[in-house]
């Protein structure tokens, strides 16, 4: 059994990145006491950090769907890790779960909020595949974007952790696959490790003349992780009754909506919604939540049948979390962003 | 039965307007002989024309959805007339027909393509709220805005041929109504004449002020005929599962879309279409073909029924075609322009 200390790392929210990137300032590392858990609690030793986008948005409090963020708290993030003491009939000590349990090495989390990995799955896979990546692709895919076989699917952020299952998931429903990336090598492996059909490298800017050439009769979902140019091209080539999901918008994570200057523009070819009676539809997974049990069951049937393969790109070490939320600002990581804390 | 002269008057396109507003040589007024039918063929004498900012994009031929039009052909445009002379049996001499008759003053016309205004209803009403305009508000609203009961419905444009029917149609479904126009004169009529619960003058600046009193809990459905800011200030305020309906962009017609610098931007505000799970959807009344029968039977029984009631700016004289069709790029029309011609 694992060995309880009286103290623990955290990493705390010391300044709101709101209108900028994210600056080595907005994290402090502090030490803290180690609860005990109360009834209805769990506390785990954290063994995993997962990290996505969203988090800078919860930062700043721009999400309307989750609770604020005070600075000084501990930064917020899901992960998983073992059970080290549990007051919830539950969970029991020795048990492997995942859910929000923020940036600190002993977190102590409300049993209602943690979801066990299921026996087969390693725990890596559960975040990378099964948790909100997995129901994002999921849900943006099928839900969302009605995916039908023969369907020609294009995805911004390919190389991401949604894009990488997003691909996976079009070519399980029998739809052709373009991804979109940055950077030849990137373009290079989404192709050979994770089945995309097609790549077009956005820093190329070719991304109209290449749609042309890859998808001819035009694009019936368009998967956005990204927005900003990439999404205006994918507009100017729709397919008659087209569906455009807005999963993302990384291009405009470091501006200040309320600044028009600085606010990238929107997508002028909005307008060819109009001539391919298409829509472009927005989501954010917690709407598809009454949908999550049978959306779960799906994604872990695929992953153990290895018709679903997770891509991970996992770092180490906790004093690294603000490093690697940053990864994904810069497009450096390929799949699902992980780091392995504790031993 | 009236006489048949061998000459008539048509207006013919000279030039493409293309990436610019319309002017006086983009049409020519010509004299030409006056046809006899041939089999399945109907002449007509022409009684009223009606006008649509689409007009412009046909001469353009920038709408994919209709034959091209040439330099020097008859403008093209819809309108009502008599029957004249029938080589075809679904219409005799006297009947009133309307149909896509083109600028002219002695059509001869497919019989395919003329329906007969229904017994009871005035030509200038079959127009104004029977056909293209009946029909795409009625598309638009119900069948892509989904419309229902409890509604806030903003509509843009609220004092044009299709605004002033989607207001009167979204009250019929039990929503509340609040349209966007030009000048506190057309804001005035809209609410006194058309029936809107309220109305915004974008002139005045205010529209998100406004928007924000008038709509507390948001928008669940924009009917957006305008584009532009208004659009933009829309997606600022829509409700969870929010539908906006895209269904003319006027703000853009005199615009190239090949020409970065001279296109109005696209709506910044469209990633609100993710935190509140909405859509927006474009469509052209064309795609909703298979539907019209259906369509066409609920408007002619709410126009019979006094619940639906036309909203006509009628001009005379078809010698004033061309500047009729100017007035909607002015916003000098209230309700549908028509301009009645012949006696």
């Amino acid at each position: 059994m694992a060995m309880i200390p009286d103290r623990q790392r955290q990493w705390t929210v010391a300044a709101r990145p709101a209108r900028r990137a994210l600056a080595d300032g907005d994290f402090a590392l502090v030490e803290a006491p180690v609860g005990r858990p109360a009834p209805g609690q769990v506390l785990l030793r954290a063994t995993l950090l997962e990290f996505a986008p969203a988090q800078k948005s919860w930062m700043e409090n721009a999400a309307a769907y989750r609770h604020p963020v005070e600075i000084g708290g501990v930064m917020p993030g899901n992960g998983a890790g073992e059970v080290v003491a549990s007051a919830d009939p539950r969970f029991a000590v020795g048990d492997v779960v995942a859910g929000p349990i923020g940036w600190q090495e002993f977190p102590l989390v409300d049993a209602d909020e943690l979801r066990a990995v299921p026996a087969g799955v390693a725990p890596a896979a559960a975040l990378s595949t099964l948790g909100t990546s997995g129901r994002t692709a999921y849900a943006g895919l099928f839900l969302v974007g009605e995916v039908k076989a023969g369907d020609t699917v294009l995805v911004s952020g390919a190389a991401g952790a949604v894009g990488t299952l997003v691909g996976q998931m079009a070519r399980l429903a029998g739809a052709r696959t373009i991804g979109i990336a940055g950077g030849a090598d990137k373009c290079d492996w989404i192709v050979r490790e994770v089945g995309y059909d097609a790549a077009i490298d956005y820093r190329g800017g070719e991304v109209k003349r290449r749609l042309r050439e890859l998808a001819p009769g035009g694009v019936d979902v368009m998967f956005d992780n990204v927005g900003g140019e990439v999404l205006n091209d994918a507009l100017a080539r729709l397919a008659p009754g087209a569906r455009v999901v807005i999963c993302g918008g990384i291009a405009r994570y470091n501006h200040d909506p309320r600044d028009r200057a600085a606010m990238p523009e929107g997508p002028r070819n909005y307008f060819n919604l109009v001539a391919t009676g298409s829509r472009m539809q927005g989501f954010v997974v917690y709407q598809y939540r009454h949908r999550f049990a049978e959306i779960d069951r799906r994604l872990a049937g695929w992953l153990r049948a290895g018709r679903l393969v997770p891509h991970e790109d996992m770092q180490a070490g906790f004093e690294n979390a603000p490093a690697t939320l940053r990864r994904l600002f810069e497009g450096a990581n390929r799949g699902k962003q992980l780091l392995r804390i504790g031993d």
